[in-house]
């Protein structure tokens, strides 16, 4: 059975490569007047750290969603309106992660922080569904899947994403009462992802 | 007969792909002085409403622009100039919306609103007439399509763009007295093709 | 002979994409305060047509510049430094193109419209140049083009990208005197380009 | 052996080619007002130059990363964990490349210059890591790697990334007390591999 899937994932790797770049510009040249002391530049750079903070755990969020993506299309072979779609949302929250990761960076140590995490790991709960949504959709008929997977790996992937979201839901619900916790927790999560992403990867 | 349009498909793909993700940078992050109450930022994120809505919107619809043109040029295997000209125009339609979508987001709740709509609506107005345009240049010389396409196919492709036209003409007009109403059937016929899309798929 | 310049050729499709979709960036949104007459918006629209323009002229500039990226690359089929080098000119080029488009969009209704458009003109110079030394590079050496191609072929296509040259030169002399008329040279050049392509393309 | 890093070259690509053309956002259109006299414009852009070098040589140094990229890709067939992370980090870094061309370009003619030389210099240190650290994963494990590829190929291609190293951190140590020197040591590097990376290809 031919792949026929090609182009959503061009269009998709697209999406996330635009995505995890446009990130940067949410760093800002320090305004410094030009007469000051040559130090102080050094400094004002130390201060924007949140904005460096955002950027390094947006950018790896965008990859691990990436990286998903890559591992789900792998066994799917064919596409249906509803696997358009869900891809779709998935897409649209890879676009839109900068805009979360903005409002970290900016109200991350100011009395808005609370604020500003419960919106960056509500929109983790957001993707989680939506990569359940998808492989969902995808297993539920067996003639979209690659034809030699078996109904193991099928079980794994699944298990793979349903157990992310509890956590997720846990990091959203502390992000109101211990909002820095939260945010550790998503990282921690993101961490255990990028080392443990060998054991689950699919054969 | 081999597809020799691939790399005008990869091309465009990369526009649709940064078009879509370019709309994240007219969501702007509130502007507040730290000191203020932790609640403002929920508040000052809500009132942004308009933005998130063009963004969404805007997002789905060029999502559907690019769904659309994977249809036309899976049947579309040589190129001429005209072609190419055609979907010149396509790309430089999709690379626009952010425009007219950054407009709807800052004057929706405006007395500027039904100016904003206007060309908004305008907007999917020349979109239309672009996509009816490649595929009456490609339809008209069969050397340039699939060979096993059949001209029940050709045909119920044509209808399907010729068939959204006087919607979008319809809005538009409409914009000039009800904006609401005419932003309203757009998203309508979004909604609509998106679950309808199904159906219309050529084989 | 297998080609081996497919990633080079998906680069630069990458850049040409995307280059032509930040120019949009350049359209700024009306700065009105919100009590304002309703008329208001259309006006202030109108009167931003020379951003319009810029956009117009700009984006079909570079669609034309990867076009022409794309009929050149098609007859080469292995790459050495030299080639990779003069590639590495014509996408930093392109990539560059949406600032003077920029200031031609700022500065055309002023008093230092004759500048922007100098330094318009001029880019477009430096493009032509750029395609001179890359086809120079790649004709030099006939191990590297496609074996099927014909001295006559190589020829034709030399003289298309020659020709071009003292146009361009004409129009940058000009915009120094003349500048709308420089302006309306290279418009014109690019439209006898889009129409007169398919004479001009190789077999 | 089949090569299954299709997809990561795609996607990295598409970072390459984004980060690439980012770059030019960089470069701000003068604020003049539109009664001065016409020669203004052409001071202003004159006074501009900080911005075109550090435009012209973040462009090439990108470029450079992606050629080594594109190099060093070539070699590696199968993709673990591992090699999936080092990749994600030369991403990183890449995206990255924007904000201290921008640093770079503000304050090269003010008292903050060697601050910002030391971020810019310091920058291309890590990017010389993170391509060692590629090339370490991979050359470790054998059975990644294109079947045909010699040991003293491996020893070359490991040799070109190291050799670099001394000289980024000479630069970085040297922009402490002497920027302008050490970032014309990074310029004189990028050009030497410009020129020189016919030989050191591998084949």
């Amino acid at each position: 059975m031919e792949k026929e899937t090609a182009r959503i994932e061009a269009f998709s790797d697209g999406v996330f490569a635009i995505a995890i770049t446009l990130l940067v510009l949410e760093l800002h040249v320090p305004e410094l007047s030009d007469g000051r002391d040559p130090k102080l530049l050094m400094q004002e750079l130390s201060k924007q750290w949140p904005g460096y903070f955002a950027f390094i755990i947006s950018f790896f969020s965008i990859f691990i969603m990436w990286a998903n993506h890559h591992k789900v299309f792998k066994q799917i072979y064919r596409r249906n309106t509803a696997i358009m779609f869900a891809n779709g949302i998935i897409l649209f929250l890879a676009s839109l992660v900068s805009y979360p990761s903005a409002l970290l960076a900016r109200f991350l140590l100011t009395p808005s922080a609370q604020a500003a995490i419960s919106v960056y790991t509500g929109m983790f709960v957001l993707v989680n569904l939506a990569y359940n949504l998808l492989w969902y959709l995808a297993s539920r008929d067996r003639s979209l899947l690659r034809p030699e997977l078996t109904d193991a790996a099928i079980v794994k992937l699944q298990q793979n994403y349903l157990y992310g979201l509890p956590t997720y839901l846990l990091a959203f619900g502390l992000s109101f009462f211990y909002p820095l916790t939260a945010l550790g927790i998503c990282v921690l999560l993101w961490c255990f992802w990028a080392v443990s992403s060998k054991k689950i990867e699919l054969q």
